[in-house]
């Protein structure tokens, strides 16, 4: 693991040590998740974050969970970077509303389901096979409630 | 607007120069948006952002929009001190995990619907009535899918 940021030799510093000119030392701990050949994913976090806060912050999480917490700073550095204002509050706001549409529709659909049920035990009443409709649809209606 | 992070007196510095202890100046980038009755906020984004690259970010930015980046980066910030592993990008893919779970709902109901039309079109026509219903129907189709 800590000798993926030096897969192009023993001498090539990862792209953090690189883009701080300093020399890649055999226990940097920006090296195993910033290799040389993606120089962009530190460009972006140390722009946002700051190489001193993402250092420490990766120093204060154990080793088996320091690359999710580098994919999840680079997804929100270059998310900040693309929508300096919002950053990911942007993508969670845009997301929210989406949400708020899905139950909007959701809701009028399963209103109509209840509509189209109510119709059609009163139209069986009067045509006959009630029973056998309203037990069905009695059925139906908890397929769909349950979701 | 300038004023606002000093109601407490000409001399109260804002809550960033006084976590920096540093003189609040007239024209402090920060003071408008760091009260000092409101210290948690900097404490936050100073943690995570570092107050330098903050201060950055904010003077890249026109005035009027410099209010919602504080915000959406104190939202930010909050978030990746609750959870140091996922930070903002955890309430992402949670939010997403619920979208994909409504569109199921939603496509589970719709079907429904679609379902009940076709049972509800093929009895009545067993049983009279067919033509009324079908063009009922098709309206009914129409304000369901165009959702």
């Amino acid at each position: 693991m800590k000798e993926s940021g030096r897969k192009h030799g023993a001498l090539s510093p990862c792209a953090a040590c690189k883009l701080l000119r300093r020399r890649c030392a055999e226990d940097c701990v920006f090296a195993p998740y910033f290799p040389p050949d993606e120089p962009h994913k530190f460009a972006s976090v140390h722009k946002v974050f700051g190489a001193s806060n993402v250092n420490k912050m990766l120093q204060e999480l154990p080793e088996h969970q320091r690359r999710d917490a580098v994919s999840s700073m680079v997804y929100e550095a270059n998310a900040r970077v693309r929508d300096p204002v919002y950053g990911c509050v942007g993508a969670i706001s845009s997301l929210q509303q989406q949400i708020h549409s899905l139950q909007t529709q959701l809701a009028a659909a399963q209103a109509e389901v209840v509509h189209m049920r109510m119709r059609q035990f009163s139209s069986s009443s009067n045509t006959g096979g009630a029973m056998d409709m309203a037990v069905d649809q009695a059925n139906m209606g908890e397929s769909l409630w349950s979701c």
